[in-house]
């Protein structure tokens, strides 16, 4: 580990003996509560006085509450929602959005700035983050305590142990930059780095199109393509963190020259730069009547407007979202064979090129993939909105802070 | 569920609650034992006296033994390895090996027999293999009592809950054969289906070339080309038990059919059937010589013929050998982009062709995937022999019947 990088270790399920009894039991009050102990007992097989202490020690850690039934007299144990705050960052090409977000990482008060990934240092937009969330802090009152961890997304590849992008292609020095330590100084809770694409996919397990489904795979097509996968609940980031990366998977001709040194890369045959390039060649050319009389009005060639121009019923802007659909659906196929989800979300800008290029995804898959990998496989766009970034931040740190290891590092009495 | 099915519960780690304590203790103990009460209170964070009990369960259970430290004191914690035994079961396309096992997944006695999968019934094989399990158990003096499960891996997609083959392309008259709930019948104790590749990955997970690792991808390179997914060290098998079916992914040009209607499949292009397809041309046309001389020998030109022809310095059978090798290549590293695993076992016959197939695997999968995702990637081929297939499913049936939540079952005092 290098200096200067922060010392929080992610959860690991999978290691014996790390996940424990506490863990469990505020697992299931978070997941099914509000709910009685002796639901606790009935699941865990545990004995009732084992899941008394142990609810003791939560509601001690401030972790869980009781409240008494509407009606009745007995008292059910839910998440103390109140007994904490989350902050999520979300940092795009453009946009910087830092959200205040409850336990259940619902945002209650955000701020929204313009940033310029390509140009601004990395200190800057750290400064910006930092009096960003000083500033929804004080505003809402909050002591420096009540906040219980930092989520920050990113577009590009992280180095999740140590909080740290790696080499991000679109975010020029940024390499390694030390993101989550210095956050960390600045506000002494834990703090969490990851992709965009891959917190966006836990904003979808938790509020959006894949609502509580805990096996999918979360497609982001915008300027950039990416993948989230999801397995059995939780961000599957492979080896390096770099699992998703779908977007310089081979796809195309091989004159198409990828940004990343490459060829034939998926997002650059089908990304939104490949598609605005193609969009403003129809547009000089005439190909596209719908295109060319945009440009003669002076508007900006967009995958927005070929979006619309396909909507309006333009031949050549369906073909070219038609296509896309295609190339994007012919790679998805692929990995519906080897991975063999039952649901795929699509978000990103490209999600809103209309139903035709959905509908065109969803033909190459069925029509690549196996038949028993496609049974029953739905595919859908995602239901939620350009904050996805800041809810899928906040809800990474409570999927942290609140996994069955650290929860049992706060409830662990000292004794023990 | 159909009617004739068995119901066998597969475990669900995921699910809130099912995980139990005794679970939790029983696998510290299998994956880490010998080891002392201290060491699992250490661990797992829980009390002195709950360990105790629970460790008595488990004991009475017959699923732990308690053995003196040479030379010391001090009783040591230990799976009871002889307080069970579990049948593997190995069908392949010409072959049945069946195996009986400890608790270790170590073949203590095995019977060999050849079949016939593409004209023998499913009845007649099932026939066969109850014939082997009962010789095994007879031969080894076993009461009925002591078989703890039964693993049975075949080659074709299975419904894993269900413990039914679903269409397998190289099984006629399989399809959703009842093969769990006819083992069950005849044998009583529990029973697990699984894909041949599925279960190869598994004992290379615990005896051989992933000793231990517990996110990797296995790729079976044979008649059929499959891949076996293993993610916090649990195979990793889809919706619909369909994941690692990379055989189908397309791969080559369209004018080559595959036998699955499709085209330019992986396994038709990259397969075994095209390998020996290739080499039989290059024999016939006299393209290669050391093969147009193994033809004029009567010898068969099969896959190995072009392995032992590329060693040799063929130039033909190298061209071969190595495009067969780069199109699989290109495949893997579209997975590893995906999913970026650390490590990439590669078997079955294919694995033979020799260190320039390997090499020109590993090339292309350099070559075409990101560089994060290929940093620290180790591709090696296996170090497991032929009865893979026997280990494995035994594997599997260990994996299952003393997973957390089936021990717990095992272990909870009726009073609870």
């Amino acid at each position: 580990m290098n200096k200067g990088e922060v010392v929080i270790e992610p959860a690991d399920a999978s290691a014996p003996g790390l996940s424990t009894t506490a863990g469990s039991i505020f697992k299931i009050i978070r997941d099914l509560g509000p709910l009685f102990p002796a639901d606790i007992v009935r699941r865990t097989g545990l004995a009732k006085s084992t899941v008394s202490v142990y609810v003791e020690r939560l509601a001690a850690a401030g972790l869980i509450r009781e409240e008494l039934r509407p009606g009745g007299k007995r008292r059910m144990l839910k998440v103390a929602e109140s007994a904490g705050y989350v902050m999520g960052v979300g940092l795009g090409q453009t946009h910087l959005n830092v959200g205040l977000c409850d336990l259940e990482g619902d945002v209650l008060d955000s701020i929204a700035t313009d940033v310029d990934l390509l140009h601004e240092t990395p200190e800057s937009i750290l400064s910006r983050v930092v009096a960003a969330a000083r500033a929804l802090t004080a505003r809402n009152a909050l002591a420096p305590a009540a906040l219980s961890g930092i989520g920050f997304c990113l577009p590009g590849p992280v180095d999740y142990a140590h909080g740290v992008p790696v080499s991000p292609p679109v975010m020029p020095g940024w390499d390694r930059f030390p993101l989550a330590s210095a956050l960390h100084r600045e506000f002494t809770c834990p703090v969490f780095i990851d992709n965009d694409v891959n917190v966006m996919a836990l904003a979808e397990r938790d509020k959006g199109a894949a609502a509580q489904d805990q096996d999918f795979l979360f497609i982001h097509a915008g300027t950039g393509i990416g993948a989230g996968l999801v397995v059995n609940g939780q961000i599957y980031r492979g080896a390096k963190g770099a699992a998703g990366d779908i977007g310089h998977i081979a796809a195309g001709p091989d004159q198409v020259l990828c940004h990343c040194g490459n060829r034939g890369c998926l997002e650059a045959v089908a990304g939104g730069r490949a598609l605005a390039a193609q969009a403003a060649e129809a547009a000089r050319t005439g190909a596209s009547r719908y295109l060319a009389e945009g440009l003669a009005q002076g508007l900006a060639i967009t995958p927005e407007l070929l979006g619309r121009g396909a909507a309006m019923g333009d031949e050549e802007c369906l073909r070219i979202v038609i296509t896309a659909g295609k190339t994007l659906g012919d790679t998805i196929a692929k990995l519906v064979n080897f991975f063999n989800p039952s649901l795929i979300v699509v978000g990103g800008g490209l999600a809103n090129l209309g139903e035709r290029y959905l509908a065109s995804i969803r033909e190459s898959i069925y029509r690549r993939s196996t038949p028993l990998a496609t049974a029953d496989l739905i595919v859908k766009r995602t239901a939620l909105g350009p904050t996805t970034g800041v809810v899928g931040s906040a809800i990474l740190v409570l999927d942290e802070i609140f996994s069955h290891t650290n929860v049992g590092r706060l409830t662990r009495p000292p004794s023990a």
